[in-house]
């Protein structure tokens, strides 16, 4: 409220208590405007009333919210349902102009300020996870996938000759499609093994730049956060490859800004090579609902040249989500939550080791890969080529999301290309496995879940292969497991045989 | 509740009580029924208990929400902030999967459920607004424009040596640049001036699809919804020479659903010719916040084609809220406001007649258009040639959005092509002029309002024009504004002369 | 924001669109400083935005939403629950203190703003209904009869030899209630009938004065708005006799402040004789939920005297409720209301006329009652004695609340008193009835549905009767009526008899 | 969802994912009809998602939330305002009837539900708090004062020949009201001093009854929850001379809910000898706002009979609150708090203890009340008779809050009662002196925070007494504290002597 407000509240009120209220909400306002002025991740979260305050403030400064406002043209913010008002805090003009994702519109000069705060907190935010030479970045309302076909179509007008995408293999379905959809033909580069990880194959690359010619190929196209065995490409090299070769070179950061490893390889890779842009997913990475993308690179003016070539107006919502997100932690409240997060690999970790021991299975050694996991389902494959699959199943019926039972030799086809060994990429991995990963806002309650479970569903598994043959019984790992769960997810049990093996992707 | 509670409710309290309140749940849960079943918008829309009802019922069917569940992969629809959780009335999953936008998600049965809805529910509303014969569709959450570049990526893969897209003239940025970012070269056609109307030039279609060869163009890209005065494209014979030529036929209809013309000009040209697909906004025709739009088309497979081009899941959130709005409106509630816009589009070019008229000013004779409306600017611009953005300005800060002042001999560059009258959508309009439009959810106050700003402000630079000259002043047209408002506004006045423009594109 | 703010958001988005904001900004801080200024209630209701942005300025002004506040006390507005927290806007402070529930808080500067600014626009607003020399008011937050109480409590420090309360008969447990609650032995006046109306009996009530003595009469407690065939009592003639023999008069306004013929009689009342306080339900004149009343007078201090007795802080819930509906409302928007109501009763009145003659009944003649309307249930009732509760019954399981069945004879003791005809205000009303009442907020849709349903039950009953006797059939009156609804709730028919008679009260 | 609901869903996405989602609801609903079946509260709380689809059943249960209903009465839960109606969860009919505020409605089996559940948790939790005894309990929403005028309302029905209320002296305005306002003549019995202690004087008590007779008095009024340096009562004695005498026996535990010896006293006072009736408020035990109280008793039926004197409905606001925290809380997290607590009065107590000897004062020794501590202010107060309130008055406008500065001295009456020494529960305490506590949801940053602005404000005092004597100088205790809040509440420092020593009560 402004001066002559309090003054006619001291009337009602008692002056001194009117100017206490006065003071205190200065300290709300105080927070807005260190923001505001330094466009950066506030230390500590700021509690609920200062964030509503902020966003309703925001506002009405949008030409929807005019008192006096009229309207006469065919965009203005009208909205038919109170409760889709409200659940936007009335921010209904979205972000960006006709021309420009990033660009300010004289209509929504709050929905505009959202955007350019929002955009700077995140950069922020990139920073401290580890790339701290980063330039430029911004939130766009789509996809990993489909925001890294948009760096493709934008490299498109700079590399007018260029056909090939380089990528090295990674059987995720929308990394593929990224390629396919901007319109180009992906170079697969199969991986190699070593010890038990899957690594980037830099001959391979290197030979295949060769052999199209530098020119046909649009960029290479690397992945940091990845199911395990598979670990994150050799970056630093398939930079100062990309650099050699005058080559852009985009990495699908997609959950990796939660793992310093995956961070710091995208910034040596920008010291002594070339990185053109990163893209990472918002939900993954700042516990957001699905839907928003972050384009970051080290060249401020290339990433303005992104942003113009999304075609109109977009949606604000990942946008607020990510902001209301950082603002309520402080960059203090992430980086607790960066580190839980490692603190839970190893506990996962340990956990899985023991588990899949007690069971003649061990853990995949993959120190790369500082996010997921994998153990062997060797003695469970030997038996029955479905008992992989069935795991999936009865993991998934049991609530147990995110699990991943791969099997050896799943063929699938991927517009048009043919992957063998699809899901453990590549061909043809030594071992069936099952892949858990240790996320973000993980807790030591779902690890503790997932191993009683894992561990319920193997003894079941083993007794069914028990019965004809005389295997020594393994016993229950854990008996503290809710009954009840168990007899309800016991029923769906034989239901989903097809949905087990990618349920997380 | 379950029968099972209701039965311990009932305990505590009366059983005939209980037994009413058990039934009177029956209806809210026939609603929901009903939806599931026929998939269509109801006649009367839900009040909020039954909706929330809903929502959050879907809500607890996806596994974020399940009290049981356990999460061990990437995305596990955690959210760290309760504000963004419930805004989003717990549904974090988003829709569609790594493969297809439309796809089901094992993890997300609610989600799955609302975005199979949503797309059923709209589907009916384009049927029931004119296009009966349209055989699916989807929501995408990404601008018209974007959305548009989808459609034209998807063809790329059906006609691989096409380089070309025509594109009868439309000076809106985001057209143009959806084919720029698709990576297509855009064939300008010119319009042709017929009365005070700019329409299709066919001949001139023809002669570049000749000339260029059919093989070589993508598609045609024609435009329904536009400002006066340019008027829908001649959708029917475009349809018929696509047909003839084999040809591809995109349609921008953004601001078209809340158009029976529009929407009829779309039937037609499926009927006796060729439409592919036709892209719609979904914030400008439902009134929800801007973010979404609608993909539809005539053959259902290649609709489906283009869903599972976009790569990795997206933001439900548009979704949410068309779905939210047309349950609140139910197709009654819709078909009400497609009425009143109807009526307000009448009242808005009989009030703009009059006000022109008054200042030797004429309404353009545009009766194609059915939305927006022109009225000139002639003698403001025989005057002074910066009168005309003055206007715009001083219409921005006297609060009224959405018009626009289009000046002569405006030149603008997009993408590297150069508009000469740019905004005009032609080279050399015979006049300055002015736009309204009356677009869906349009108030009587917003015309009167406009109307009486308008009024002033040529009033008022009339005077300005009148202190040298000596014309007969003009009386104001009307006297009862609000003075508080004019008085604020009054100052920002002179600000902004280059914002002017373009404010509503 | 302040002006800093704005000045750090004019640098990350155009200085101009960013003062447009803030101009509009100031148009909502206008309305609140009117509304603290004047303390009136505006004539044109408030929007969402405007509302929510006071009540979050008010919230920070309390101590617990003061970032740096350190709370040593035992009562701090600590929340555990953020729902909590959020439906009450974060106001946890309640209104009052210790000594006077009228009085300032130190701690919350927000809250006490809040319950002054209520009772401002509470008291404007009765003005408004018909009570213009109204001196002052306040909302507590308890029943009316637990009003009515605190005002006899009150009363008794003035007048310590008082024991009794004169009171002309209504059926209404509470009224009888609050009375024994004060400690006061209640003086019953039974009505006498004049035509159908049953009306005060003066000369018995001066009888009784007479008889007992003034000084050993706390009060006359006299009633406005009641169920027909009673009407309001002779207010002007009881507040003479109160002013003649100096006795206080307390007046029972339930939901009379929606009836301009009620507040009229109170205004006359204290014209020409004596009222001391009228009481009115919130939740019954303001479509706010149950729990709040308004005590008034026209002597401010002793209005301030009630105050003072209410012992320690009380809800702000309901004072919240009243303040977001007017502002809501606005002055119009309540008018409006009270315009629609007395448009609502003729409806209801034409309508159960009509019906009541179809069915050889009549509607009674009761003009003195402005809201509340009676049938007869003549026919009925002579058949089978229990024919007018099985009615009851049989509305209330078709969804019809509200009505009264009112049979012949029921007896009833309260706190050790014996009515005899309980219900009908009279120990022997001529013959048993129904009510329905035309109570602010219906629709024209109540009206209908109740009318079909009613006849319906009518014709149900009728069927019944005649199976044995042989009467003329009568047609059902309406044919339309939601097949749907009927079905479900016949079910129900046969489980409530005991319920019937008083779901109104 | 119905079975049959779900059954349509599963035409539209995978059965076996609505399936999963079907018995994810389940868990929801077995929680849910646990409660009903218990009436216990949880041992774990629960999590938004089911608490909100509870309150949307329980909402959907009543008439006005019937799709089909139709309302002819004068209240039918008709809201005017979205936002009310959405802040109640559309639970508008409040609680109990009007004979009864623990009575059944029929309009509203939702709210009786929620009322009969509320009352049944409540009950649970007093239990665990320490009175495994107590018989029955409702939430009344009326503050703690006005609901000890309920009980003593009640029982003057019982003792038509009682005039006094036997009252241990404690100085806070609202239970001496609620004595005044219920119509009774309260006899303060003095304190006696033992140590720093001030205890009940039970031989004055018994002296007293003998001297007006037992039947001349209605109770005896007993506190246990208060400000240092008085202590809780001696319950068990009083409820023996109130055994041995005939004496109905009311305690005050205002917020010694949260106390375990508080509620011990209450146990073994019931035991050994008579209470029947104890009343707590909702908000300071139980975090929620101000705004109800919980009256409990050892006897069934006299706890009913309290509830019998509310006349009317009531408010269901504050029953809402507490469900909603006790649901969300659960009984463990409930216990936590309690734990917590315990651990911050030893922690404020040791801080406290070592500042007051840092400034030669010492913490008084009260190890009777486990809730408020004091520590003396001898010589500030020997310098400055104005001092110990100008203490209280930097404290309040540094945002300390709950802090009492109690003077010497302090004369005040209330109600026409002349109380010597006023705060201080007696003529002639020896010293003046601070009170601080530590209630249920205080944080160690309260702790510091206190302690700190103490020390500053200490020592500037201090400083300013110096400036002519030379006494030697103390350095601040602490020098860590945010400068910028300093800086702020300097300024409003000399503004409100007259606020400083009431602003707790």
């Amino acid at each position: 409220m402004s001066r002559d407000t309090f003054a006619a509240g001291e009337r009602l009120v008692s002056p001194a208590y009117v100017r206490q209220g006065c003071e205190a909400r200065r300290s709300h306002e105080h927070l807005v405007r260190q923001l505001l002025e330094k466009g950066k991740c506030p230390e500590d979260g700021w509690d609920e009333s200062t964030l509503e305050l902020f966003l309703h403030e925001l506002a009405v400064m949008d030409s929807n919210n005019f008192l006096g406002n009229c309207g006469v043209g065919e965009r203005e913010g009208r909205v038919a349902s109170a409760l889709v008002a409200r659940r936007h805090y009335r921010l209904i003009h979205g972000i960006g102009r006709s021309g420009d994702i990033s660009a300010v519109q004289p209509k929504a000069a709050g929905s505009s300020l959202l955007n350019k705060i929002t955009n700077s907190l995140v950069l922020d935010i990139i920073k401290l996870a580890g790339v701290p030479t980063v330039a430029n970045c911004f939130v766009v309302p789509m996809a990993t996938g489909m925001s890294l076909t948009l760096c493709f179509l934008t490299l498109r007008h700079k590399r007018p000759k260029a056909k090939y995408i380089i990528w090295p293999r990674i059987d995720q379905k929308s990394c593929f499609k990224s390629m396919i959809t901007a319109g180009f033909e992906p170079v697969v580069i199969e991986n190699v093994l070593e010890g038990d990880e899957l690594r980037t194959d830099l001959k391979a690359v290197e030979a295949k730049i060769q052999e199209l010619g530098p020119d046909s190929i649009l960029c290479i196209h690397s992945t940091t956060s990845c199911f395990a065995p598979r670990v994150p490409d050799r970056l630093e090299e398939l930079a100062v490859i990309c650099a050699n070769y005058g080559i852009p070179h985009v990495v699908n950061n997609a959950y990796g800004v939660q793992s310093s490893k995956c961070m710091h390889l995208i910034q040596q890779g920008a010291r002594v090579g070339r990185i053109d842009a990163f893209v990472q997913s918002l939900d993954k990475n700042f516990m957001v609902p699905v839907g928003g993308a972050i384009i970051a690179g080290f060249n401020d003016s290339f990433i303005q040249e992104i942003s113009k070539m999304y075609p109109g107006r977009a949606s604000a919502s990942p946008s607020l989500d990510v902001l209301i997100t950082l603002l309520t932690l402080g960059s203090n409240g992430y980086k607790k939550l960066l580190k839980e997060r490692k603190e839970m690999f190893s506990y996962l970790s340990n956990q899985l080791k023991k588990l899949s021991e007690a069971y003649y299975e061990r853990l995949l050694q993959t120190p790369h890969n500082p996010i997921s996991l994998a153990m062997t389902l060797k003695t469970l494959d030997a038996h029955h080529d479905k008992a992989v699959t069935q795991l999936g199943s009865m993991l998934f019926t049991r609530q147990v999301s995110g699990a991943r039972a791969v099997p050896l030799g799943f063929v699938q086809t991927v517009s048009g290309h043919i992957f063998r060994g699809f899901m453990s990429h590549t061909n043809d991995y030594p071992c069936a496995y099952l892949n858990a990963a240790a996320a973000i806002g993980m807790k030591t309650q779902d690890v503790d879940l997932f191993i009683r479970r894992l561990d319920k569903c193997l003894k079941t598994l083993r007794k069914e292969q028990n019965r004809e043959s005389d295997v020594p019984g393994v016993d229950s790992y854990d008996k503290t497991e809710n009954v009840d769960i168990e007899e309800t997810t016991l029923k769906l049990d034989n239901v989903l045989l097809d949905t087990c093996q990618d349920t997380s992707s």
